[in-house]
């Protein structure tokens, strides 16, 4: 979802810069009178229960218990009426943001899968495909263009365990790409995203700085606005940037969804439109302990912070509003299982989105950095006054495997202070 | 859904007679080459099952058993992992086509519950909204009319017993509305649209015309198309179809999904974006004996038979290809069963979108009528030489209640003939 991305996807994607009007937001928020939005444990046992599930039109079936939870993170949870399972879903839609129509069709995939695996699901038993085809296309760069997106939606969604089978194409002035992902879980397959508490540490699954090089990119063409960062960045730079950028926001966060089971993750958001500290806030306000989110470290693109800083910081980028599209998991994790998780992420060769890698993608696995704190506080979230920026060079770069590179990882063996502990001292 | 219906919906709504390209129809009829979307029996017991259900991530859960449908009918019927239930969603949304924003919302929920509606699934878990704003709306446009589409969508699902938890809403030149409608069921509480047989017939539950109606009601403004059909229709006739084509396609198609159980329905779709002959061929084409169908009667809004003749059958009214939207359900009904079914339809109180049917709407039921027959045939549908147009009057209007209302009527008893066997003497 949701709702709460649409400002930020779309001033992103579309370059409007316009935001939803407030009136829209509010009534957005008011959407379930009826059915009280309380979020439960994963135990399940305390979730708030509706009153109007048996209709006139059923059989009186039993009240479903579970946890529920409405607008405002990534997913609904809707406890069923059958056997304690839950429905979870999500759904996604917006504008090409990048020019090769194959990986915005898996960009856009990986984007609303992401929504279910900030659940911690690892499994999506069904995918509708939501398209705009635009009117202003040639009969052949539709002909074109449209089949090699849905082919890349069709990738990523296999690479995710599930297929489309379904969905709605209109025609519009603008092409739009999205889908709706939905599963059927038992009670252990999620994790509901409330349970972080003072000790846990922030980990996140993908650098920052998508919305830049994006932007970057597209001024390579607009001498006005190349002007302005030149002399901080070669073309070479923006367009391994916008590459990385790319193959980043193709990539499924699957195995980071599979391994908050195995190191006991208490609660996750992924990151879009509002950038690291808007989700992070938002995440921060689902808690039921007294909890802030404290961040220390910002892993960025190679060459995205000189970039932000050159046009003015335009994004908000080191303040944390950069919008991201497909971005990473932010995963409060114990702290004693966070470097363990960041090693299990680099060393797997599960849903790294291993067929879009050119360069070293391969068989390399995912970075994971571990980024803040939880400390104990008002269900807020803030940046510290000078974070520590980690330039995250691209992929297959001499660089990569370098600084970019810092974690905790089982592979290490250099003897020399481990990743993490260099990353953040502030963390100790 | 469908990506079937997007050409003439979009061509209805947004009047732009473009259809999609075969190309993209191709890929989308293609999207699912490694489940195999077999038809199975409402038994569950034949289903085709997926090889690549238990991934890597999972445990190795038992592979699904039940039946599966894909892309092509109204919504997708994907078996889970748990228990023997199924998943069944559906999504579609569209442009606005009436000028009233709280009657397109209801419209708009409607439309989208239908499809599930067609499966004879009365429940709906879970639904999200869809939702673009116009970047050309002014504020006060804006702000006054989005949250009217919105609390009339919301209104039509919780008259369906669901209720919107979530969705998507971005910026775009058209408006958009619609939405994504899920329900988990057991096996007894759908019907695979696959099992119609010779000698059953063909009920549909809501008056054709809707697009007639709303183009009609456009071209009061147009002086040379209205022009066209002056001689042949008032302005207050266009004024009464529109109204009541408004207030039929906010009516939920609820109550004939749960009667389709009571009276032992064999397959069912609902009438949109194909007219009346399309989506009968593309039911037939769905059945696992060899039929087709035979409409003898078309139900019509009053006076847009008129309309359609005087403006040289531009929508394809009476060969059954105008464009509906959020129609009736077209069903397969064994033959003796069919008077009762619009009998319950006539007296039945539920899910008739009472709220907003203003004259003579409350309590009265909804009509429907015994429209053709099902015969031995190779999976295709026509409609007769000749016919029988069965003008539909307003509700409310001095007419409602007779010639509209022809059905068998357990209410009736004033001796004549029942209306079905005056109806349709070709079908006895």
């Amino acid at each position: 979802m949701s709702v709460l991305e649409s400002p930020t996807d779309t001033s992103f994607a579309a370059g409007l810069g316009e935001l939803l009007p407030e009136a829209l937001l509010k009534l957005l928020q008011g959407l379930e009178p009826d059915r009280p939005a309380s979020v439960a444990g994963e135990d399940g046992g305390t979730g708030t229960v509706a009153g109007d599930e048996a209709s006139e039109y059923g059989q009186l079936a039993p009240a479903p218990q579970g946890p529920r939870l409405g607008i405002g993170m990534d997913s609904c949870v809707i406890p069923l009426r059958h056997g304690g399972l839950s429905l979870i879903q999500t759904t996604d839609f917006f504008y090409p943001l990048v020019e090769d129509p194959y990986m915005m069709g898996r960009i856009a995939c990986a984007n609303v899968l992401s929504d279910l695996y900030a659940m911690g699901v690892t499994e999506c038993d069904n995918m509708l495909m939501l398209l705009s085809v635009s009117q202003k296309m040639s009969d052949k760069e539709r002909d074109k263009v449209m089949p090699l997106m849905m082919q890349g939606f069709r990738d990523a969604a296999e690479e995710g365990g599930t297929s489309v089978t379904g969905g709605q194409t209109v025609i519009n002035p603008w092409i739009i790409i999205g889908g709706v992902a939905t599963v059927v879980c038992q009670p252990n397959d999620f994790i509901m995203p409330d349970s972080a508490v003072p000790g846990d540490v922030l980990v996140l699954t993908k650098p920052l700085g998508t919305q830049v090089a994006v932007n970057a990119h597209q001024w390579l063409d607009m001498p006005e606005k190349w002007n302005k960062i030149k002399l901080v960045v070669s073309k070479e730079e923006v367009k391994q940037a916008y590459q990385e950028a790319m193959l980043n926001m193709a990539t499924l966060n699957r195995t980071a969804a599979a391994l908050m089971h195995t190191f006991n993750a208490h609660a996750a958001t992924d990151i879009t439109g509002f950038g690291i500290l808007g989700h992070a806030r938002n995440l921060a306000l689902q808690q039921r302990s007294d909890v802030a989110f404290v961040i220390h470290n910002l892993p960025i693109l190679a060459k995205m912070t000189a970039v932000s800083k050159a046009c003015g910081n335009l994004f908000g980028l080191l303040q944390g509003t950069s919008s991201e599209t497909s971005g990473g998991l932010l995963i409060c994790l114990p702290r004693e299982q966070a470097a363990r998780f960041c090693a299990e992420m680099k060393s797997s060769r599960l849903g790294q989105g291993g067929g879009v890698g050119q360069d070293g993608g391969v068989g390399e696995g995912q970075q994971a950095w571990i980024i803040g704190i939880v400390e104990k506080g008002s269900r807020c979230a803030r940046i510290i006054d000078k974070p520590r920026i980690i330039e995250v060079p691209p992929r297959g770069s001499v660089s990569w495997g370098q600084e970019g590179n810092n974690n905790n990882n089982k592979a290490n063996s250099t003897g020399a202070p481990s990743p993490t502990e260099r990353q953040s001292p502030a963390l100790n």
